[in-house]
């Protein structure tokens, strides 16, 4: 199967294009207003950028249900700092509702059930379940071509200033996949969750 | 374990930062100078950004092993057009033996023992024995804070212009993540395959 995507001719129910590019990591981003009001949303338009210094992205792509841009984009404009937290599979129905179309002033920690912690370095809180937050400081704004809903496409550059794993996610001084069980985001409704893994040396020049 | 990024106290054998944003998806990127030489190499700081137009990033990062750009990057700006071959658990040591400093005359094609195919809408041929293909064209060069080895780092956008999925990893017009076995980037030397996975449904406002 093959199509352009300028004539989406690909001839299948779904546009395929979110099942092309996979696992896609999950970013729950938790962010705050300047009023103090927090929001937690997850993205898979997300990853590393660089790791000196360490730089993450997301994509806050699309209109929030009531018009405008999305509340973890206003916020980052209001209060420069955001978390994230790992989406596990332990977590995976919180981070699912944490998802769902709010109005603003729903807290989505409570409406996901989640519990709010402080964080160590920044304003907006954790999510206390999770095993595994990224402290950031808004690094950068930058505008994407596009636009979804009205709204124009963004990304969110951030500098990880704080990063807190969960002791039991440690072994042999070395942040363990398998006791982490992060999820990602594949096509449609499909999930995958990292549990086994397998390794491969570093190739060298000869290789 | 916390630790702050600027100190990088975390007190372990090895920086932890790539293995806490996990699964990474790999774009095995190929790309071609002016002259007509093709490169071929992973990048796991590689996602999409955007649905509508249809966005990829990916960051070549550091110094290549004569010194100045990587061959991904000088190749872009020479050429500005790349094709993003999906990285499967069957290709693994090519994906693994493409990742190696080779001098820059070498054709990582040859020395991973892939075909090189040629695309349909652009000039870089891509790697025929990846179930996935997405052809695309520069859209922008950003220049992100910081630098590895003297060489400042970039993000790569690129516009998917065309797609080619293999037929048998389509079942009931669905792209099927079980048929495909995309490997993933995890920390350290770890890497994961995706074969299982699981639904969510979108979640509604009542969530």
């Amino acid at each position: 199967m093959f199509y352009e995507t300028e004539r989406n001719d690909h001839g299948l129910t779904y546009n395929p294009l979110k099942a092309c590019v996979l696992p896609r990591p999950i970013g729950w981003i938790s962010s705050m207003d300047a009023a103090g009001r927090v929001n937690l949303a997850p993205f898979s338009f997300f990853n590393l950028v660089s790791e000196r210094p360490p730089l993450v992205m997301f994509c806050p792509n699309g209109a929030h249900v009531e018009g405008g841009e999305k509340d973890s984009l206003r916020n980052l404009r209001e209060r420069g700092e955001f978390v994230v937290n790992l989406a596990t599979y332990e977590l995976r129905h919180a981070v699912n509702a944490s998802a769902a179309p709010l109005p603003r002033q729903v807290d989505e920690f409570e409406a996901a059930g989640v519990t709010p912690e402080p964080s160590m370095l920044v304003a907006p809180p954790r999510v206390k379940e999770s095993p595994l937050h990224l402290e950031c400081r808004l690094e950068q704004i930058i505008e994407l071509p596009g636009e979804v809903g009205g709204v124009p496409n963004h990304m969110v550059l951030g500098r990880v200033l704080g990063v807190q794993v969960r002791d039991s996610a440690i072994v042999d001084g070395m942040v363990r996949p398998e006791r982490l069980k992060a999820i990602s985001r594949l096509g449609y409704m499909d999930y995958a969750v990292t549990e086994e893994t397998f390794t491969m040396p570093r190739p060298t020049a000869a290789a």
